[in-house]
């Protein structure tokens, strides 16, 4: 080592450190595909001051937001609660609590998201196989039907329900039936679509569903909601195998969250964050799921009409459209969409979201997601682009 | 499925839903193993608009919070983030990253969560040579040094340097100076250390540090901050097989959170959670690191000297405590301590924590971390103890 170095590493903080600034955090319209406009009640809610994580006045809350989730899930299923990371850890705590090494499992492609789950799969030592559709487009059920015919030895089927980086949904009540008809778990990502558009967990008997708080709830990012049915916590109780990760084996996660007075502990619950998923969860609430299912159609149809009014053109077909996600094509004649959201954002105060893998480039991802879903936010967002666009 | 159950999944919000409630925090002062009790200022930060986690501010924001990060690491380390999720989560991220199937690992057992360090490393596949020592003492650099001499295949050494379960501090150079000795990474919990006590990762030439931000950093749970050494990383990009985790893999990860105007997606970051981490650095920064640790020492003494006042006594010896963490004996007589720590928590508004593991009903921990470790703080626990007490 030599002197200099020395030198500098006795007294790091007195040479390298900057006088400390506080953040302040720029107003933006956010109709990107995710996180949405955070309610100002959720902010306020937020704020409030930490409490113990074993706190009987927490846990009580625990309690309470298992509830709500049960219910915006439509779900009885015991196994309901937010795991203590984004949606990519439920993702992967779904996958790793079925899934042992050298199972088959199903997994369908049609976007990023299919993609990721693929690599989730494979990392839990499974055997993949794929049922590729066109990203755009809704999942083929008739694909499905022959991949589980011709893999009998399949344990799951894996499919996005909303898939966030093209705007399509793909009939998670079907794919579920034709799951059930050859005896696998569905493993069913519901990021984009819980709170926006119908899903029914009990009644279409979905096994390992998983979503984000940033997207219809309009909670800040940072949980992940998820609810295992009877089902699948009985397959991940029978296991030969330990789950592979140790934070995310509901068989240790539950003795914190599930009921009772005694609570054990296994990690330090994001205190501040599920007061804010509860007021958000109380807001979804107060409107009524369906109420805001029905918002999030009807404004999207306004978006659709503006956009094709501005002579743009939607990537995904009409009947296969997640509402709450806009995949639009960027017109010819743009040689820079980085640029024109880039304006977007500084002289509007508007995101919204890029294209993503094959799509990268070539369409814009407006999103309409809970708080971000008003007719406002639609004027907004179509008087914007004209200008940009000079259309 | 019977009639009445059908009739209830239909419509379960309607019938089951009470009115949804706002969630109102007690005010608590928290003087238990974590979280601590949280700024104004940090919490108004949180409290400020989500933005995107693309949004270039916001990038701006996650530079300026890992140059922070290294500053209180006391590092140069350009792989030094806060992983999205517990403490947990960076505990797992440090040993899936380092270690592959049919590693060796040397693990040091005194408490709790050298305890998860085992079970955590066994689920990545390796053989665990436990090093163990009484709880409530410091980890034995002989017994390490015996241990590596007789594994030298080992691969790395794991140890907590301050054991939040029982109170003991280890000494983190003298065991990486060991470990460097035999060629080893060193893989280290600083969860309860960092900001309360001497944490020097470069001069200690530490090589995987994880640590949490509701101890001495006095943010709200939910982020870990972490630290790979250039040694680490390159044992990370060298491996054979892939991370088990997706989500963890710090091949992957540092896409979004290395440097440069081009940040590959990879998860939505805790957006406000990271606003409140970056207040919660400055708070430390204004203070000076030196300073923090300096107040972590002397409010120690003046709670020992109080405790010990109204003889009571320490489990752990002097020299071998951790400031920010006070296990004291439960004293004889008490027949029943949680209901002795509900009347603290209901009539005092105060938490302080229970034994874990071995010492379950044996010690309370009284924790002085960051915000908590004040004078005020001391003086309202000592009056509460007195007075549940009856001395």
């Amino acid at each position: 080592m030599t002197q200099q170095q020395n030198q500098f590493m006795s007294t790091p903080a007195a040479e390298a450190a900057p006088a400390p600034v506080s953040f302040v955090a720029p107003r933006r319209t956010l109709m990107g595909p995710g996180p949405s406009d955070v309610h100002p009640r959720v902010l306020a809610a937020m704020a409030q001051p930490t409490i113990g994580h074993l706190d009987p006045a927490f846990v009580g809350l625990m309690d309470t937001i298992k509830q709500q989730l049960r219910r915006v899930f439509r779900t009885q299923n015991e196994l309901t609660m937010p795991v203590s990371g984004p949606g990519s850890v439920g993702m992967e705590a779904c996958f790793v609590n079925i899934l042992e090494p050298g199972d088959t499992i199903v997994v369908c492609e049609n976007g990023v998201f299919g993609g990721r789950m693929k690599q989730v799969a494979q990392r839990c030592g499974a055997k993949v196989v794929a049922v590729d559709d066109p990203w755009g487009r809704a999942i083929d059920p008739a694909k499905v039907d022959a991949a589980l015919t011709q893999h009998p030895d399949a344990k799951a089927l894996a499919f996005v329900h909303a898939e966030t980086s093209t705007g399509a949904l793909s009939d998670a009540a079907t794919l579920a039936e034709i799951a059930r008809k050859h005896g696998v778990l569905t493993i069913v990502d519901a990021v984009t679509s819980l709170g926006g558009v119908p899903l029914e967990v009990d009644a279409w008997q979905l096994d390992a569903v998983y979503s984000g708080t940033q997207k219809c709830l309009s909670a800040p990012p940072g949980l992940s909601p998820v609810t295992f049915s009877a089902r699948a916590v009985e397959v991940a109780k029978q296991r030969k195998t330990p789950v592979q990760s140790w934070f995310m084996d509901i068989n240790l996660v539950t003795g914190y969250w599930s009921g009772g007075a005694k609570r054990a502990y296994h990690h330090t619950a994001p205190v501040n964050a599920l007061y804010g998923l509860h007021e958000a969860l109380c807001l979804v609430e107060e409107e009524g799921l369906e109420n805001a299912w029905a918002r999030h159609r009807r404004v999207h149809e306004q978006l659709v009409a503006g956009l094709e009014g501005l002579g743009l053109k939607m990537l995904v077909p009409a009947a296969e459209r997640i509402p709450q996600l806009n995949a639009v094509m960027i017109p010819d004649g743009v040689s820079d969409e980085a640029a024109l959201r880039s304006r977007l954002l500084t002289e509007f105060g508007l995101e919204i979201g890029a294209g993503l893998g094959e799509f990268a480039g070539k369409v814009w991802r407006i999103g309409l997601m809970g708080q971000s879903c008003t007719e406002a936010h639609v004027q907004r967002c179509l008087d914007a682009l004209k200008s940009v666009l000079g259309r």
